[in-house]
């Protein structure tokens, strides 16, 4: 039902960004990037949760040369997040960064982002250019609106890159606020060829900046706009890339792992069915099979809902019917309920 | 920047629905609506939280004569929802009820329809039509793609109601599927002038029903579509309310006390931002204000956030800078981050 925006595709490492390459996730380390353990172990982890693409800050020489240790330890291509100083992307390519993420806001200087260009031409690396409300610089757009305002400064600085004979180019124009967010990416879509890197800025805690992130980049994805997304959180980096693929899953745009169907559960409700769907979404930690598993309290839509799922259970009073592929199973005892869900996720991994 | 639908209001109680109306927040109790004081204090507890409206379940005559008992206890409108049996309407409807939901899925007979409708007309009660993918009927509609089949089911009884010159009506038409949720309600809210009441049903727990939720409510939200909405949760009820406002925040859609921003840190981040920025939520529970405020890990987009927020930090090491209202106050060490941000804040509320 999506129509994609068509872009142009870029490689970073072994993974394809844009065109028509699964929409990918990324995170972002949140450890002192010259700490090489700490950096690879923590990449490491958010590698088994799904992460693809993982980004690093590069504060300072030493953290540049850490690149060539940690690239050693992990399986995934690696970003180097560059501010202010054009040197450390120097060294960042010199050290095997797979990509280079360029703030516009910071590094101004002509000659300076001419060097890192031909640098990173020479050995095929894309650059993001990524504009950030926090960080915008003044200029002549600085008195149109905000929106307008980030495009322009990506714009820029896209042509210049281009005036250079590189287009390994990916976008990004993150803000806090997501109407402006949404708008800033909308405008650049129609204007740009590269892909679109999408994210929500300094969303905060995770309890309100997944709601900001699932509101603003899901908007996007459903326009067909966006070729990879990080979601930024003030927390653990996995809860980053579990949001991502939460954002894309409820999409249909990528499938990762299993998909719990549960009802809130009202008056009613005749059993514990909140408990139910956390002990089965505990079990399905382990799966990783994209199948479909629903938790039902009433017959209102329980039977639907459990109908429309690889595995499912409807309950009543006492008992609930089971359905495996949309067909009746049996009806089961209250505590029998966790046993024969469990079971028959179980008889379906094994079948397949 | 969003162009509202214009929906025909509707009153459910003090509350109003459609029209230029604040698009409002409801939950649902988890409680048996039969044991009135621990229904009473959920709900109680969800209008702390800022809840709006409340539906609560009523699977028998009991539960229906309990609304009366549950009416006095409480200050927000209450809404009956009613599954199978009309009879529980007319009974909800003579004890106060401030709206009914009706299921078109399970209430087939036009009859007893007849029934309800002119019940509540006497009493001037709105009606919502409450489609559900869980529980539709099978009908002439049916071979068509669901979401046709779900607007035809809402439809032949939006025009039922019609016919008896009746024309409270809100209009839901809720799936687990978010893009078949976006595409059911886009359709009927270009042939229908009726508020529209969005959520995304059985959307599970938390960690992903709020993701669901925020995606699929976010989506029609920016493209106007909507005037109540539920997220729906296999958790208690508050949570469900507070995701609701998070969403609405998001879009600058209304306001609901504090937007807290905090960047997610990084390698190049020197304070422990995700712990302040924490401790700094927990305090800002207190505070019913919409203030803006902005915890910062480093001088990449820490000044132009805390500038932009009513009171915002930008830390480094071991120092960070405190702004108010754009302006930078003063440089503060790192043992008073948390004094000198909760201070400011305090001063705001204070003159306010």
């Amino acid at each position: 039902m999506i129509k994609r925006r068509v872009s142009r595709p870029v490689r970073i490492g072994t993974v394809t960004v844009g065109g028509d390459a699964p929409v990918s996730v990324q995170s972002m380390t949140k450890t002192d990037t010259r700490n090489i353990k700490a950096t690879v172990d923590q990449i490491k982890e958010l590698t088994d949760c799904g992460c693809e693409i993982i980004r690093v800050a590069i504060p300072d020489l030493e953290a540049a040369d850490a690149i060539q240790s940690i690239k050693k330890g992990i399986s995934i291509p690696l970003i180097a997040d560059i501010h202010f100083d054009h040197r450390l992307a120097l060294q960042a390519l010199k050290k095997g960064a797979d990509g280079l993420r360029l703030n516009p806001g910071n590094i101004r200087d002509k000659e300076h982002i001419k060097k890192v260009v031909l640098a990173a031409k020479t050995r095929q690396i894309p650059i993001r250019i990524g504009v950030n409300f926090g960080s915008l610089p003044p200029g002549a757009s600085s008195e149109l609106p905000i929106t307008e305002h980030m495009v322009n400064i990506a714009m820029e600085q896209v042509k210049l890159l281009e005036s250079l004979d590189f287009d390994l180019i990916k976008i990004a124009l993150k803000a806090f606020d997501v109407p402006t967010t949404i708008e800033a990416y909308r405008l650049i879509a129609d204007r740009m060829p590269y892909p679109l890197h999408l994210g929500i800025t300094e969303s905060g805690l995770p309890q309100t900046g997944i709601i900001r992130s699932a509101v603003g980049i899901g908007i996007l994805l459903h326009d067909g706009i966006g070729d990879t997304l990080r979601v930024s959180l003030s927390a653990h980096p996995r809860e980053e890339v579990a949001a991502g693929f939460e954002i894309l899953k409820s999409l249909n745009i990528r499938e990762h792992g299993p998909v719990l169907v549960s009802c809130p559960s009202c008056g009613r409700t005749e059993a514990d069915i909140i408990a139910l769907a956390e002990t089965v979404s505990a079990y399905l930690r382990r799966v990783k099979k994209p199948i479909k598993v629903a938790v039902m309290g009433c017959v209102v839509n329980g039977p639907g809902e459990a109908r429309d799922a690889d595995v499912g259970i409807a309950c009543g009073k006492g008992r609930g019917v089971l359905f495996k592929k949309g067909e009746v199973v049996r009806t089961v005892e209250e505590h029998e309920f966790l046993e024969a869900i469990i079971r028959e996720i179980q008889d379906i991994m094994d079948s397949a």
